[in-house]
């Protein structure tokens, strides 16, 4: 089958790979399209060891598996645990100490003809949820990861730094909450997006306010993380949603003086998400900036890597 | 009155100090004691800018205030707060943003024969309670902050990164909740001070374990931050509740990947704080190093400075 290898820093497009054989509890999944993340271009940057097929953001038909799910159109939990470990046990199966994860740890993703998942992974999708609008289930899941972590309610202040991909979604579902909402950006246009609905936006420059309850870095880089703490009142909590190129450096003695939290956040619940997606509460149709298929998938990520972009996506089948 | 005087990184015993007027509100405490602690020695090297009286750690005597304290024994909380700001109406009177700090910002200290403090702040010592072993409400109380922050319970284990004084302090404030405890250090001498207490302590170098719960960093250094970062299981928290010199540089993708929390913890609540003393539930009077008259406080100083060095004390009156 076709799909976009990964090794050695370098992405090419291979057509001799084998359909993969689903193990125990695993299905098989024709993939229909998938969704370029940033953490498929950090780890083309080689941030993370990886070597294999990328992508974990997909939309599939189940081709081997159970039976009520054979030919279903489905999307995937990314994270395939083991259900013994001490995490797994605990309630934290996104933490499983012997997980693989589609297209970043130890397991063949999307971005390919077929790949396998554990079962138990995959959720059914709506009927009234087109795919390309599914292909977003898993990014929003992650954002939604925040609500699992802290109680967000109407009388907070809260802060998204960002307006690419992940501060577009994380932004959208804290509206949901009723919260006092503010989100900054660089991008005018991308933050014309988010006023459309009604959400408070501003140029990251023009932030004057140092007040804020919550304040979640969207951006990745060393200056965003730098506006999310300095919005911050007091007690107040920064919400790490992005992966960082390299180290970074804080000043931990005002973290102490100002009882500030800082909070990683990375995975994130699918129902609630799909749930969202059926009922039209959030919109993911927008963000799509661009469609390639499989086999101009280099072209996709090139496209992917240019500053400003927001989703790009490979499809695979139909 | 004599009063240890900070000024461009350099302490001097200064004798020509006026005594202070109390304003509206406040209290004049005659200093019997106070203590050393590594803010103060922090002050002196310039971490942060203040001139005046050093100190915040005392035991005092009221002379001037109302009727129901004058001649008690009294400790103090050290934040001088306005009672109108959002933090102080909000409950967060810590934090308060017009505050003064005993000592620490823009109010002297206590290193002195007199002070000033708002009546609010000030504490009645129970009789039962020595000079020496109250001197310690003040850190106490900043140990249990930990616990006002985050809920632990006998399920979770916890480690305590450093020996000294904060360090003592914080294991002994985290065993009363029967949590799985762990201490480690570099000073065989000062965790047996904890061992005899039950305590499980090791050294630095031999910590193996990493799946805690809860980290709580007590060393002030970037290599004591990185130990109790690595010893936290996905979901961790790392407290951070010393002070550092200069910037402190962390893997903000690890923190994600993991969903750790890192927070600050500053100062706690002096009421449970004097039960805890009252009650002889914590010792305090083992941590006890060193005593000096205040006219030879530079050599407390001195004194305070030498690594490894647990509490020193200077007398001021009797
Ligand atoms: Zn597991
Ligand atoms: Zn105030």
């Amino acid at each position: 089958m076709k799909g976009l290898w990964l090794e050695n820093n370098r992405l090419q497009l291979k057509t001799d790979l084998p359909i993969p054989e689903p193990a125990n509890n695993e299905a098989l999944v024709r993939v229909l399209q998938a969704g370029v993340c940033n953490t498929d271009l950090e780890l083309l940057r080689g941030y993370y060891p990886y070597q294999g097929i990328l992508g974990h953001e997909f939309v599939g038909i189940v081709e081997k598996g159970p039976q009520h799910l054979i030919n279903q159109r489905v999307v995937g939990e990314i994270n395939a645990v083991c259900g013994e470990c001490r995490f797994c046990l605990g309630g934290s199966p996104t933490h499983c100490e012997n997980r693989s994860v589609l297209g970043i740890v130890n397991r063949n993703g999307a971005f390919a003809e077929y790949l396998t998942l554990p079962v138990n992974n995959l959720h059914k999708v709506p009927d009234n949820i087109s795919t390309d609008v599914a292909t977003f289930t898993e990014p929003l899941a992650a954002a939604l990861e925040i609500q699992q972590q802290i109680k967000i309610g109407e009388n907070q202040r809260v802060l998204v730094v960002g307006d690419g991909k992940l501060g577009q979604l994380v932004a959208q579902t804290l509206a949901l909450t009723g919260c006092d909402l503010l989100v900054i950006g660089r991008h005018p246009e991308k933050l014309a997006n988010l006023a459309v609905r009604n959400i408070k936006t501003g140029l990251e420059n023009e932030l004057k306010e140092r007040s804020f309850d919550i304040a979640v870095e969207c951006t990745g880089n060393p200056a965003g993380f730098e506006i999310a703490r300095r919005s911050l009142s007091p007690r107040g909590i920064l919400v790490l949603k992005s992966t960082y190129a390299g180290k970074l450096t804080l000043d931990a003695s005002a973290l102490v003086v100002d009882e500030i939290t800082v909070m990683g956040s990375r995975c994130g619940p699918f129902v609630p998400a799909l749930e969202l997606l059926a009922n039209n509460r959030v919109d993911v149709a927008s963000l799509i900036q661009a469609r390639y298929p499989l086999i101009d998938s280099l072209k996709a990520f090139n496209h992917a890597q240019r500053r400003g972009v927001l989703k790009v996506l490979v499809e695979v089948s139909s």
